[in-house]
């Protein structure tokens, strides 16, 4: 099973699944236990409350479903839509591209809303949409807040904006699961109804948990929604939360325990500072980008991810050479371009439990790398620049001072 | 975490989550990894093809999905059915009803053949409606294989026998959750369409992966079927099975690596070996059952499920305050009942990675507790009628002789 | 390496090493860290401190040495006594010889007061010794508190009497490797000079920890011991103390965070909690072996240990064939016989993180084994016998009530 | 317990305890074992047959014994010579004065040949003795091969060398605690008769065993040895070999295994290539320094470390801040200057179980470090020379071609 053993640690800088730090393997690593005892609910129960502060929510609630991020979308879209709603949706690369699929496949009208693969999604089409829209025909805008295809975060507040601006009553659903925990993220601020994540992202567990928060108001439409669920239906999850069971059906013991441990390790670090710390990741991953004298895929600043940066490589060189080369000779595991980007972007993913010399020694194996499919990169640079940047900014380790 | 620690090992005697051997554990404690790399799709190969055995199929296709078995069944019906299909599906207990209830949520129409809890599928009902349809109706017989809240076994080859007989070609789907793995289970032979199992259960793993095994019919039918889905459509797994990279969206690299080392622990014992070694557990639970003087909810010896039994209790006790006082008193972890029969029976789950002596020291706990309640119950009467059986029939450990 | 795999848990009752709970293996489950750093020190001060509860001690100080008991006895000898003092030791069965044997073989002068194996130490010969050693040629009494080859439990607080009754200045030095953490133990008020005792025991960790526990006069000693010691200085610790730095070599940072976990277990469950669950274990398995119609080793109740209880078989009887039976079919470890009882006694340890079901499992085991072999023994006799009693007698778990 | 948590990975660069692989860990997470089953005298069978592997001995014979390097050293010591022998010792750096303080603490007589710290043995002073020793009076030559303290390497090939050439029948005893498993050791070859090294080093297990391998002329001297001791008596040792059951006292079931997993993952790699990798980050981590313009404190090429660099700081820079600020700001442990050179050096360990982008997170975290405490260093300086160098050597990872 260990047949692609190599030395040392893989440093794993695709944009998820992530590093999970050890207090959370400790805390997953047991046997499974009766989720009927009075020891997972009074878990469980701690769980959905501390939950909502990772989508700085007091108001909304919160699922945490045994499922993907693919499973997450449909559960906010089949619990507050029906079939033929009309949406507004955000194509800007491969994982809002997946999540129109499914919402077309599950029979919503969606009007998409394309750009340029590397560019934000297009609010000035939203407002022109909102603008002409008095008889409130779009009832949800589905967004990603961060496209990790590309790594291009979107504006949410301007979203929210917008329907305030033409009193819109549309929902507003948003795919956190590559910003929830690493970006600036505000639920009740930005009113958004339903925002999700994935634990293998930026909460650094394993697969398994869709993490949903849903708004006062969209709990109101999941009364009246009529598209078909069963698995994915908030009723069930409701019905148990007020029988203080917690579960309509069996839940991972381990990832409840390892999400608790997770969660206390986000708030001894505090949500702030993991936040700051993304931030300085993403600008010196930048920074060394620069210094290759290589573009990031995504086309303005004001779009840049603090979790994933994909970097364009130059027409004479496939990207797939790159993270094919770095998992063969450097143990080091990068993004592959997706779909329109293929061959031509690779992607390194900097979120989740995650410190700067972890980036620096991946950033070091890059240039390698570059250098290994002959791109003229003078080794050090990036890592020059990004050190520089760091150098000014690491914080001390607040438990250690 | 461990606000409810006692010392020693928990007993965990529900009929799911089950123990989880050493070997798994140690299997799964790991990091996240890449899941576009060249290793995990290798893994995942070996796993889709060494899967197929726990249902003895060699015909079949086998799905691992991140869910749970609610997940499971509604993977099975939505891809093979469409809206308004007539199926008939039996309601012998709660896991059977859930079932049925999900089906019609999901606009099936059933016919529902209910037994008395305790009872086996009526399969006379199911002759006559196979006798009288002659235009084939009827698209999908669903029925639990072994109704985990009554401990019921129903005899799957009778159903096929039934459809062959009336030359009917309705699909079977079989719920195998908690026979898969521990009861005799034949795929093929039986021409099962469907069948499925969840992790949890006698796999011995955490929650988290529903296990699905579908034939070539099934696999036909999926084609045509109109039920709305997009996470459970098995055609977005078949899609990435051809590209050979497996995966339509992110698995839990821990539950796959755990699966890997539970087949190897079944393949080393022989799967034929884990089916002899339930029956001997179900048989020496059922003859303390009788040594003490309670009666199995199980109305009838064919029935007779050996993964879990329930036992009812006098009128006068009320059986979730022995489930209560497993658990205060002596980290014992037994099953409630359910529903219909809550508080007049209680289970003891014996599935599983699980050996003679942990159900004698179940078996020696439920004595004190029966006492504890009030039921004049002979201490070590159960353990002497269950021991007298286990020590004429348990073999050698192969790889110690 | 698992090449001797059976299913379920293997069944540990040998008096050691004994089963780890989870918690503890948990903690464990972690990287090597930097000894050096100010982390581990601050763990090992608060180390050093709680383990003095464990011996009842606040005048004490403590040594957490790398290595077993036997590196625990040797230590405990070298640093408080000369080569050529005169020493008196009791001989009551395979580890108190052992312990002798290496008393002997570093030089001193070993006075062996020898008993039937079964007996307990003979202290009327102390006595007399005492009585007429007005010369204080004595230097120190070494003593096993609990015979784990024999099961038998000496008198300390006796000992004690008796070197108070004749003012006697010898030094009292204890193996308490089978009884620390499990039988009542006391020495401040018992002035022992010495005690120790092994991770692997009712501490219930991993074996490695030598822990060491010397009273003011017993480091006094040590100041002018002649015994020729590197390893094994307690002076090199105390150095080290000083510096607040606490190692004078690299510490098992897995051991270390494993005892903090074993520890707060202990303290979370009470000690005089933990040794009443003892005397509990202890007194259901001496029932079980009465009602077989098996005789105890222990030849008077006075010596009954709670900790491990060595069974007589009878004379047609092998018991290694007991124990090799208990391993081959019924994945239970027993303890072998040793040296004088090799072949007579099985074992039963009882010690550490166990609860009562796990002890009712051992025994209806044994009750098959011992049919097994060809004893006439009734099943569930045993387990009757000790249910009874355990019945009436367990306490509700305090974090569940 | 991690109240000094920091985010992400410790980058462990001490020179040991190293990080310690995955699957080793694996395969330490586990229950204690019954010592005295068959299975562990199995497992230790093999243990003790390829663990000469790593000393390149098939004469040898192999000890496994629960101490630390401390230990071993003494049981090295005392097995094969008598108090009042004279030894011939190298006084190098810290761990060769510890050695050298053990060896006259254990009565030994020990002419002590002191080079610089940062210089290797004086070896013209050991030809001198030796070419003056017609006889014999020198009974054991003790050296460190490679001093952890000041990174300094000694050629064992010489030392073979001048006692063949005297024909000098002195032992050869040598300490390969921070070479073995890294650099090119070759017991047999060079004439070794006892080495020794401790499994938190380059095998990359946590503490707890000193591996030791004695020739058979080891063996013979042992016969006669009049040191006392009985821990570490390798009689004792012998004498359950040859019964088959191995352990004169308990050993730890979970480093055992963890050593079985440890060496499985040498063997894998091969133990060449081990060394060759070792050598890489040798020599890019020297590039490294050499850039910064820093000073190494070794001397002389000839004397270099592949396993520990100890870099001389400027005379107005404290070494010992550098290790701090590492740990307080980088979450990066470096290792201290020690004894004569503290606060003039700090130290990179680059032993073990790591790879190249690991080192170079490191090196750019200590570029970081150094303009923090006011060294003038270029950014990026280090770890382009480094890469430079890795770039052209670093070959595909064998498991993933």
């Amino acid at each position: 099973m260990d047949y692609v053993y190599a030395p040392g640690k893989n440093h794993l800088f695709v944009p998820g699944p992530v590093n999970i730090p050890e207090p959370v393997l400790r805390a997953m690593n047991r046997n499974n236990e009766d989720y009927r005892s009075p020891a997972v609910p009074a878990l469980a129960k701690t769980l959905l409350e501390d939950v909502k502060k990772i989508f700085k929510s007091t108001t909304g609630t919160t699922f945490l479903i045994p499922t993907t991020g693919t499973g997450a979308w449909e559960s906010a879209l089949t619990n507050t839509l029906s079939p033929g709603d009309r949406i507004v949706s955000f194509l800007i690369g491969q994982f809002s591209l997946l999540w129109i699929d499914q919402q077309q496949r599950l029979n919503f009208n969606v009007d998409v809303v394309e750009s340029d693969w590397g560019q934000g999604a297009n609010l000035d089409v939203l407002e022109s949409k909102l603008a002409t829209d008095g008889g409130h025909t779009i009832k949800a805008i589905c967004i990603v807040h961060n496209e990790t295809a590309t790594g291009v975060t979107n504006d949410l507040s301007k979203v929210r904006f917008l329907l305030d601006k033409y009193k819109h009553p549309a929902l507003l659903l948003v795919d956190g699961v590559s910003s929830i925990c690493a970006l600036d993220f505000r639920m009740d601020e930005w009113g958004v109804d339903v925002a999700l994540t994935g634990s293998q992202k930026a909460l650094s567990l394993p697969t398994g948990l869709g993490i949903i928060c849903a708004s006062p108001k969209a709990l109101v439409a999941s009364k009246t929604s009529k598209s078909v669920k069963v698995f994915f239906d908030w009723k069930d999850y409701l019905k148990f939360y007020n029988l203080g069971t917690y579960w309509p059906y069996t839940p991972s013991i381990q990832l409840l325990y390892g999400l608790r441990a997770a969660l206390d390790l986000l708030f001894e670090e505090g949500l702030d500072n993991v936040i700051a710390r993304h931030s300085r990741l993403g600008k010196a991953t930048r920074l060394a980008v620069e210094a290759w004298g290589l573009k990031n895929c995504t086309q303005k600043e004001e779009w840049f991810s603090d979790t994933v940066t994909a970097v364009l490589v130059p027409s004479y060189i496939d990207s797939a050479e790159i993270v094919r080369r770095a998992w063969k000779r450097y143990n080091l595991s990068l993004g592959l371009g997706l779909n329109k980007v293929a061959g031509k972007v690779f992607r390194i993913g900097h979120l989740g439990n995650l410190n700067e010399l972890q980036l620096l020694g991946c950033l070091a194996g890059v240039e390698m790398i570059l250098k290994d499919v002959g791109y003229p990169v003078k080794l050090g640079s990036g890592v020059a620049a990004a050190s520089a940047y760091l150098q000014n900014n690491i914080p001390l380790i607040p438990s250690r001072i």
